[in-house]
């Protein structure tokens, strides 16, 4: 089921993509790669909590990047659009994904995704997964880089509760460092637990609110770009 | 399989819940409320993301208690026994659950967390459920009350992103209220939200680190004990 939303000078779809009975993740993830390939987009698989700061950091980084690459934004959410809304305004072109219920992102979504949002038409794609530290981390979905996100007020013993999404992310950005005075986040143990779990973790921390850390996260992700392109 | 972990003056059991395939979850979670009322035990089903604070408002809520009642804590992880330790050094009788790659508990993974916690030994029991918004709120695990923690740091927009964890909540602490002053958090907008999805919900502002809002929390749960004995 698709449907179009209008808002004042853009659009945007909403796509109904609820998880179908797929035998083999990775072989349906190794289609996405194929087809990001061919059509020659870098696709960010981007997971955290619920309102741990993805939109905000989505915002943000399309309005670095979006005079260099054409961005879209695939939205997953299991209701509403207020996040397509927001990432529609930034200039990215978005198709929101409803799951259906599904607490994560599979392949088959996401080819079915970016399909919707079309394929000659972006450079850069992110997916902003489901809010969830845990079910998104269990499933490849052919992206080229995986990037979490752990706010500041969930807590430095994250990765001892919710080990895998650390151990398959390949960066991880610190956010709301703004607010870190009026939290007790240990900045070194949690970067010790992280690099326990995953030697190779690129950290940075950042405040999407204020622009912290963008340089070097910006930096980072342009050379990620630029290397599988 | 169980492990008993020994602290300086107490000791607690880790059980491995792997979810079992049942194929009908709302049979058990009327096993479980047998169960429950057999041993006239009141269970509490805390749900909320990663590092909305559940564990430091069960210290709290336990140490406010625990002169009335004895209290037993299940605490369902992924991985790790961090908040067991937390919890059994505030004085309650607490088992681990290892939910083994499982984002949420089940109406069995909860009978058998009960039978190992001691059915005779207790009186009030928390589930403190995987750190998740989304998948917790699918499953009946049989309890009494279901109450759930929204921080101020996710944001007053959850509601529309993850509604069915509103839906089915009778009581919504939000939490961290006491770093409202440096978050955009609008109360009024959240509880129209939250109202619109459950008229029924029990709102109440704390802060488990200073105290605010314990007296209504403790007074509202101590009612529904009552009420159900």
């Amino acid at each position: 089921m698709r449907k179009e939303i209008k808002m004042s000078d853009r659009s945007f779809e909403i796509l109904e993509t609820k998880e179908r009975v797929i035998a083999d993740n990775d072989a349906e993830a190794a289609k996405v790669r194929e087809l990001l390939k061919k059509h020659n987009i870098f696709l960010v698989n981007l997971m955290a909590s619920p309102g741990a700061g993805k939109t905000t950091t989505l915002v943000r980084t399309i309005n670095a990047l979006k005079d260099k690459y054409r961005i879209g934004v695939m939205e997953a959410d299991v209701d509403s659009d207020v996040d397509a809304r927001t990432v529609a305004e930034a200039g990215a072109k978005v198709i929101q994904l409803h799951t259906g219920g599904s607490c994560h992102m599979d392949a088959d979504m996401t080819r079915r995704g970016l399909e919707g949002l079309g394929l000659d038409d972006v450079d850069v794609v992110f997916l902003e997964n489901v809010g969830n530290l845990v079910c998104p981390a269990e499933f490849d979905v052919g992206a080229n880089k995986r990037v979490m996100i752990l706010s500041v007020p969930e807590g430095d013993d994250k990765p001892l509760k919710y080990p895998l999404m650390f151990t398959v992310s390949d960066c991880m950005l610190i956010g709301k460092i703004d607010v870190a005075p009026v939290f007790d986040f240990d900045y070194e143990a949690c970067k010790e637990r992280v690099l326990k779990l995953n030697p190779d973790m690129k950290i940075i921390k950042v405040s999407s609110l204020k622009g912290d850390g963008f340089e070097e996260w910006i930096e980072w992700l342009t050379e990620q770009i630029e290397m599988s392109r």
